[in-house]
């Protein structure tokens, strides 16, 4: 910390909810998008987790992440199927009940023609007691968040919306900056000298990524400081090391 | 179960080890990878998880995961920087040293030029005790298993390298099958009848996947089991019911 301002760290976990992502069908979407939205919001992603459809895997996972982060995001499992059961499951791990959400059946009963508010649909209308709504703008189903818990869907257009409902109800903590420097040169080159920039540059956090293309490998150093001055002396160091090292 | 033969289940974690993942500076390509290769072996993929650069955070999910699956796979954090802490956090999970192994340093000292094998590159010859190497055809740095937990590199190169090196030791079970039924209709649509479907068809997973498509909704509905006979009067059952319902 420099410049007398205290810098604010609020964190989060991400909990994708589907046997379709651990079996392979679908390639997950949502991880990368969730990570840079909430660097871009300046709030700390600390751990994702991917669990099946199953009740008691994800009372667990939700009950281990609300403990530890501010702030906890689920995708998927939320739809009119048998093997939606993310609403129960969040329900099971508050321990409160599942009730038809009068809320969420009035939203979904004007999206609805007349009579076609069948059975299956009315499964998305039960929210956990006490939750509030997430807006979904795309197709109505709402998601909802409760204590530090937000729920919502797993196809990427519609997650994305919900976050984007959501984004403004959340506290955010100082913004992570951070600079890139590119080394043509393997780390093993380079990892000596950022070794001992990052033990000289404390409130820094310094990462090497090796890039291997066509059998070459290169690297990316990011170095990343909620100060723009300390980021700017760590990164200044970090260019410096990769110009001697190159020459 | 059906045939007369016992169905044997064999289950996995994946840990993916790495700031840069939950930043959102790189996007993971390894899961998608992990997921398919499982379910290729006839390895049932129950759990992921995605940790920081932070030894705590690994020992915890490592221990958590060893416990609770035949295998753990781990990506990332065996190279040669400072924020390479990964065989440590292993090593210390398992409490066990960490030492420069003599089978680690041959492979390395024979791949360096003389005098290139520098004290930054022996870092990636530290092995935890007890541990076996996991041949790197890549980049020639091993990953190493010990217990059920066997460690990989980060790079999805060498990754998938070292998972052909590890795939023949592992025990695998019987294959999970799926067969896919799309739907042109949105999945409230046909929700009540998957449901009793799936009632009817206990020894089948059958998931309902909804695809949003220029606004228009469309399902996919996957079949799984490991049985071939099952699988097919589910999927068949399925194939009806939409018929039916289209029609």
């Amino acid at each position: 910390m420099t410049g007398g301002k205290a810098e604010s760290i609020v964190t989060a976990a991400f909990l994708v909810i589907g046997d379709e992502i651990l079996s392979g069908r679908t390639k997950d979407k949502n991880i990368g998008f969730v990570a840079d939205y909430m660097t871009s919001l300046g709030i700390d992603l600390k751990e994702v987790r991917v669990v099946a459809d199953i009740k008691e895997d994800i009372v667990e996972a939700v009950n281990a992440l609300r403990q530890r982060y501010d702030y906890v995001f689920t995708s998927g499992g939320i739809g009119p199927t048998h093997d939606d059961i993310t609403a129960e499951s969040v329900a099971a791990a508050f321990k409160v009940p599942l009730n038809l959400d009068p809320r969420a059946v009035a939203i979904l009963e004007s999206h609805y023609a007349r009579g076609q508010f069948t059975d299956a649909r009315k499964r998305m209308a039960r929210i956990p007691e006490g939750a509030d709504l997430i807006e979904n703008k795309v197709s109505k189903a709402p998601g909802f968040r409760i204590g530090n818990v937000h729920v919502m869907a797993g196809v990427p257009s519609i997650m994305q919306a919900m976050m984007d409902a959501v984004a403004p109800t959340l506290k955010t903590g100082t913004r992570m900056l951070s600079e890139t420097v590119s080394a043509d040169m393997p780390e093993s080159r380079i990892a000596e000298r950022l070794a001992a920039i990052q033990d000289a540059h404390p409130n820094t956090l310094i990462g090497s990524y090796p890039k291997a293309t066509d059998g070459k490998f290169t690297t990316q150093i990011v170095i990343r400081a909620r100060d723009e001055a300390v980021l700017s002396a760590a990164a200044k160091d970090v260019s410096q090391a990769v110009t001697e090292i190159s020459g």
